[in-house]
């Protein structure tokens, strides 16, 4: 299935067909094209935990405002971003050329240094890409997700077992949809929120695709 | 080209073909595909501002540490993600069902009045998860892509014309790739970024797809 179709086809799933088991076989095909995302100097700042034990679900929907699609999804992936991503590039760029590890492991340790909003925001960006195309492997896969921010993050931080170098980011239910799928929900215009040049500048007004 | 396809192609592209122009049909395909991303109660917090003069691409270069793929790229979009989303749940829920939208608007309120970095967090995860899905769209239709995050960020708010309720969540340069891509860069084992349970538990081992 084409990437759009998949896109049409995702929707925000809340109810889950019960008895479905996700294996690791399924899993390490969703996340090997997880981390095929890009980030910040390649950093690969993302983590994931997965939960599949139904105790430890339920404790998690208890995290998360009682939302029932976390106690019965097949699992739910908890992406953690690593604030100290930039220590990792030293490993990173072993293989690298000379001239580039030379040039680029100083230049990401100055960047990131003794700046921790920037290291949330890598956290969180690197992260989140790697969210988006967990979501649509999992399609491609027929499975259903349901990305959540909706939780205690140090209850879940806890519950993963995450130290304070790992920021959650976000859940990401997972399971088989059980029932149709709810219509499209909104979507500004892209005139709204596509500028041309400049933020108020005016709006891509090209009938949407 | 199926999604698995599109993810192997794709690299970090930093060499264009000169010449090529974007047409804002093309560009409103791309972008009805990335506002299908998710984002925290659909609250649509990603905002983009296209650059396609060459004076401008050659101004947003120097911002950029002079990376030589800006001032070549037949366009870049500013990914922004806007800090106040909350305060379009009205707008945005206004067509729901009303028991629905009696809930979730006062909900939203609560959940990001006062908290500046939760604010800031979710600008940042919407606006990647709508890059992610751009990034992947483009490559579809044969533009690559390459997104950056090593930019004077007052400098590009600037010349966007965004005020401080935008935060600059990453640069994605466009245009169709010159020569040929460069091997894949570095990834984790998924062993190492993918954990059962806890993040010091066992990692997830079955063989990579």
């Amino acid at each position: 299935m084409d990437l759009f179709s998949l896109l049409r086809r995702r929707r925000a799933t809340r109810a889950f067909r019960p008895g479905r088991t996700v294996t690791d076989a399924e899993l390490a095909a969703l996340f090997a094209a997880a981390i095929e995302s890009p980030s910040s100097f390649n950093l690969q700042h993302w983590r994931f935990v997965v939960v599949r034990d139904p105790a430890r679900l339920q404790r998690l929907a208890e995290l998360a405002w009682g939302q029932r699609q976390v106690a019965t999804a097949s699992a739910v992936v908890i992406v953690f971003g690593h604030l100290k991503a930039h220590r990792d590039a030293p490993a990173i760029y072993a293989d690298a050329p000379e001239a580039l590890r030379e040039r680029v492991v100083p230049l990401i340790s100055g960047f990131y240094q003794g700046n921790p909003q920037l290291q949330r925001d890598e956290a969180i960006r690197s992260g989140s890409l790697a969210a988006m195309t967990f979501m649509l492997a999992a399609e491609a896969h027929g499975l259903a997700t349901c990305p959540m921010i909706g939780f205690d993050p140090e209850g879940v931080s806890a519950l993963a077992g995450a130290d304070e170098l790992h920021v959650p980011v976000m859940m990401i239910c997972l399971g088989e949809a059980a029932g149709d799928a709810p219509p499209r929900a909104h979507r500004f215009p892209l005139s709204h929120v596509v500028r041309l040049e400049t933020l108020d500048g005016p709006g891509l007004s090209v009938p949407e695709a």
